[in-house]
């Protein structure tokens, strides 16, 4: 995918999941810029959703298209100022309706400007996933490798639900199918498939 | 609306976030199945989902439809057993070419048998909300009221950007569209107005 964070922009409602209090809480929510390789939203001062990102400012974030193309990215964001509101409002037209005249004033930008994060491409089959950062942030590793203990026995190959996994002296799974289901590593009679931390 | 729950297996693909380690992880899934007032959900037990899922079972679920008209959901997951995966994967046909055969003994069937939610339609102008509870939860109340230091100065009727506020000896707010965005509770010079907790 050319640009993941445009994509976000494109999809426009995207679902940004905070914490509430220890426990998960999520809401659809319009990307409202995407410039300069940051991501900018918007909320109210007065919203559930403003404590929480006061309190902890770690999201998450998912969409998803109509072609079944996902993208998720995480990070911390950063609050900005109103100085974006103008731009914002003009780019996002339906902000005039919903905050009328002053009372944008209650409105509050935050940005995302570092991130790490997943395309996962389920329109076709197996699904595709490529990892990426942004802001400076590295990519992640993360799902299962097989370590030299590896006999070469093939029964991960069978058990793989995609056909992830690639035959050799020691196998090896193809990281950009895999479904990181941990079939593999269940089913491996000698322990070697490991959990990539 | 309806049934929200039936509006979430209609939608198909909701957001749901976890706690990962402390911080909010989400990622697009399909409802499976909605049956008997309970949602039913799938992983794979070599997921960090899975893994979060255990860790701590609460989730929040959100999803919008084309219209626009967004439901959010929160409570706790139980694991169910893998009775139900025969009448999922006759529901979903798409699970068969994901998990064909055998590998499907790596999923794992949860599901959400109770909890509150709202159902949030940005369709119309202003939006509405109601509010909801299933499997025995209690409606959970949020938002702004009036209270009775009220002096009927009518600064938050202004300031609302929706025309919640109605007016009063003592001024009340529609909760049905107010956007809870605090824009009355920062203004009311008599401190009148108060957060629900």
């Amino acid at each position: 995918m050319h640009d993941p964070l445009e994509f976000l922009r494109t999809v426009r409602s995207v679902a940004i999941a905070t914490i509430d209090d220890g426990r998960p809480a999520v809401r659809m929510t319009d990307v409202m810029l995407h410039e300069n390789g940051k991501l900018y939203f918007l909320t109210a001062r007065g919203k559930a959703y403003y404590r929480q990102l006061k309190d902890d400012p770690e999201i998450a974030i998912v969409a998803m298209d109509k072609n079944y193309v996902m993208v998720r990215v995480k990070g911390r964001i950063e609050f900005v100022g109103q100085e974006l509101l103008e731009r914002i409002f003009d780019q996002n037209p339906a902000m005039k309706e919903l905050y009328p005249g002053d009372t944008r004033e209650i409105l509050e930008v935050f940005c995302l400007s570092k991130g790490t994060g997943e395309v996962f491409d389920l329109s076709v089959v197996p699904p595709e996933r490529e990892k990426f950062a942004f802001g400076g942030a590295t990519v992640e590793k993360s799902g299962y490798l097989i370590n030299d203990n590896c006999i070469a026995c093939g029964v991960c190959k069978d058990a793989c639900p995609v056909g992830a996994i690639i035959e050799g002296e020691i196998y090896t799974i193809n990281a950009s199918i895999c479904l990181k289901c941990g079939n593999c590593y269940e089913k491996c009679p000698v322990d070697a498939i490991e959990l990539i931390k």
